[in-house]
């Protein structure tokens, strides 16, 4: 995808709510960078796992956009405990376009949240912090590999598990299967987990990013047991696993984003009867194939 | 409607075509002038009453933008045969957005097309003929009384056709007849017609307005020789009508456009079987209430 497919497709999502679709549009227009990434109706966990969907958000700056239309008061009351949930959860900024104003005052919003869109990445660029957007690397094995790491900050995230498995040594054309080895490092693995309600898990991610759980549907104990058995056998799993959680992607498609780099934490997971992971590191190390 | 509302629906028209919608709000956002009116999907009449729709209209200074995407060479013909039509017709200008390019140039292309936008409106201002647009007059009765006339020119229309009526002197709170007759020149009605085919009629005017044929469907020599006759008796009939077409609006609404003054041609009539008018004015005359 290049960046006139994404624009269009970006903007494209908020078609059907049309000040949403004006306010959004005008804002990327005057904006006018294309070294800055949006995201239209962004997904944001805000607390036990619930989602809520922000009108625009900048990735780079952690900056979101909310569209105000009119509402009832119980609907404003409701957008501001989700808005002070995004701050506390993420810790990102909130901007508020007003669209029940006149249109002259909604443009003047509009330029104000614009000016602070820009000192936000004139701030980072003073700082040397500010990663100009790159449509074709962000997807790409290779930027990476160069790299030497991927960091958790620079929320990495891949289309297809084989991207993710060829950032670590492997040199797969396919790769399909949940879990793969790590070339490179033994004790850990590549996994690429659900990390939501599915079949036959009940899997979870603290709001925080820092725990994962991994939990049989089926009441089965003689599972955490075995898979804790199995822990002191290296050939079978790592204790540690690199993890790339299957997602949806802005645009709908499938992704795998980085989470970090987890370790079992035994005593925890008999306690729950689940295995509890813990995030250990936010950035590991890459490999070139061999 | 106030400018919100119609900058938001105007966009919204545009919705179902992403790339239309991406380049008409980026050139209205980068116009951003509140004076200059602009109409998307705009109607226009090619030849033989055949229509067209441009993606983008600008009726203050006659300019059209069309977004352009990939087509068969079939298509791009047929295209540029329309435009020299409306070219041909309207003696509009016609600027053109190639949106298989690449983003930066699509940026490039539309900077060029506001920039001769914003030319277009300097130089009329230079010539005092921009007429600043005005949406809460243009609809209003009063705009046109205290001008003391409707011009062609001005592309006056009404969203009912009591309002067309109370700006020569009527005082009507409501009125449906598609005929009133003038209050203050006995020789001219006030007419509000179809000019396209219809259930009883197969009315139409000629592409560049200068004549309307008024045509009963059923085949009726009797109503021509009735009709004729009735002329001479200004009870009846005026031979001159100040002409309000019916037609539908750029947001799909009913409106009522002015024509100009219209006159009855008896020799005409009779060889066409049809009751023929010719434009003989394109400025008429209006009257407060007294």
């Amino acid at each position: 995808m290049d960046k006139k497919e994404y624009y269009v497709k970006q903007l494209a999502k908020t078609n059907k709510k049309n000040y949403e679709n004006y306010v959004v549009g005008r804002i990327i227009c005057l904006i006018n960078d294309l070294s800055l990434k949006f995201i239209t109706q962004q997904s944001v966990i805000i607390r036990g796992g619930k989602r809520a969907l922000t009108d625009l958000y900048f990735p780079q700056i952690d900056l979101h956009v909310e569209v105000d239309e009119a509402y009832h008061k119980d609907r404003i009351d409701e957008d501001k405990m989700r808005e002070a949930d995004i701050v506390r959860v993420t810790n990102h900024a909130i901007e508020r376009i007003d669209v029940t104003k006149n249109i002259e005052l909604i443009h003047l919003l509009i330029d104000e949240v614009v000016k602070k869109i820009k000192n936000a990445v004139e701030e980072k660029k003073k700082d040397n912090t500010f990663i100009p957007w790159d449509i074709e690397a962000e997807y790409d094995t290779k930027t990476y590999i160069n790299k030497g790491y991927i960091d958790l900050k620079e929320k990495v995230a891949f289309n297809r598990i084989v991207d993710a498995c060829n950032c670590f040594g492997h040199n797969y054309i396919g790769y399909q299967r949940a879990k793969a080895k790590h070339p490179n490092e033994r004790n850990k693995d590549l996994w690429f987990p659900k990390l939501y309600e599915n079949k036959d898990w009940q899997n979870s991610i603290s709001d925080d990013g820092k725990i994962i759980a991994e939990r049989r549907k089926v009441n089965n104990p003689e599972f955490i047991k075995t898979y804790l058995l199995n822990l002191l056998n290296p050939e079978k799993y790592a204790r540690k696993r690199i993890v790339f959680a299957r997602v949806k992607g802005s645009l709908g498609d499938i992704m795998y984003r980085f989470k970090g780099l987890f370790e079992v934490n035994e005593e925890k997971s008999r306690k729950a009867q689940a295995i509890i992971y813990e995030r250990k590191e936010t950035r590991v190390k890459t490999y070139s194939t061999k």
